[in-house]
């Protein structure tokens, strides 16, 4: 089965034209041909069966049909975390977008406030992009920031449930539910003393995922893991 | 805390030599002084307490004391794993070293038969080594392979318990239980009918990771984690 991720209106007609880097994808490197069945998705949970209808030189056209299994979780994951260096992100995005997380944002901390330049963010979209195609979801999560500590405080605030991974805490992952929650990660070094007590001051209990010390893409990995748990 | 992974031998005395790319690591970039407190660990599942005595140009000396907490998992999982691209193995063996895998068999199948070479091999042992620091563990996994199918067959026969990972199965780790364990990860695209029928013989059960499907690491950390459950 191939997943392909087109734009959310296209979704919507009898047939869509793909060109670019999509053609040469599946009909120079992966040679699809004429009835090929593709499940296309418009990036917001939404899911249809195509079939190849014409390849030309440039572009091929592929025939809309009825609608395909979204393969998103039942629970809303976002999660909220302080960036690790660049190659560590983009195995957290990697992977947190195939287990199902809605979105991303990225946190500032006392111990770690490093820029996002432009460029790092389109990668971190495209790998993004990749994920949700490679793991046949149908729902691109949005990444956005990094936004001020006080920026972040106001968008966590927003979340009516929301957990702090702590590596001191009992309380498992396993333990809570809900279905639209927020996960906050901190820096490696963990949240300053006052960090913590503002987040618990907006109701964000804290949660733990055993003895060992997580790197904080690791923790992110796994606390979307059990969170979700399906 | 800093954990230092030592010789075997060295953990059992009453002092220790710190020399090379430790001493440097320590004394140099770290700069610990006199009286800065090190756990030490001998990668076998022994940690204890020690204390920098004296510091010399090249090398340093650490007094041993009490026996300090192991921060191992109380279950023991083994992960048989077909080998992705060396950046996306070397992703899964830090990862699972953090989360607490005992052991990582690279094993081959039909689909993916890949040879690691010996360069690629020593650096997964510096990553797994890095990562037992890092995450306060005191056990080093052992990495081994890659086995061909047979071989493979032959060490996962001799588990009591293990469990294939396969997209399409309803039961999830955390309904299975047990001590030790292993877990067998297949290639991208899965193993032919007849591996996992081999697989069925031998007395392994499939467990699944929920609709999505999750790229080679992903689900050799996820399985970890939620096989571990602590």
């Amino acid at each position: 089965m191939i997943t392909l991720l087109i734009e959310p209106e296209e979704l919507k007609g009898d047939s869509v034209e793909i060109r670019g880097d999509n053609y040469k994808h599946l009909f120079r490197a992966r040679r699809l041909t004429r009835g090929s069945e593709i499940r296309v998705v418009d990036g917001r949970g939404n899911a249809r069966w195509s079939g190849v209808e014409e390849i030309g030189p440039k572009s091929a056209r592929l025939e809309l049909g009825d609608s395909a299994p979204s393969n998103e979780p039942e629970g809303r994951i976002s999660l909220f975390v302080v960036p690790p260096k660049p190659q560590r992100l983009a195995v957290l995005v990697e992977k947190t977008t195939e287990l199902g997380v809605s979105a991303i944002y990225l946190i500032s901390s006392v111990r770690n406030a490093r820029t996002v330049v432009s460029g790092e963010m389109a990668r971190l979209g495209r790998i993004s992009r990749s994920a949700v195609e490679q793991s046949h979801r149908s729902f691109l999560p949005q990444i956005c920031g990094p936004h001020s500590w006080s920026d972040s405080v106001d968008l966590i605030a927003e979340f009516e449930s929301f957990w702090v991974l702590d590596p001191t805490a009992d309380r498992r992952p396993e333990d809570v539910a809900g279905s639209s929650q927020g996960l906050v990660v901190g820096p490696e070094g963990g949240f300053t003393t006052e960090e913590l007590a503002q987040l618990r001051q907006l109701g964000g209990d804290r949660i733990g995922l055993g003895a060992r010390i997580l790197r904080t893409e690791t923790a992110a990995i796994v606390g979307t893991a059990l969170l979700l748990g399906d």
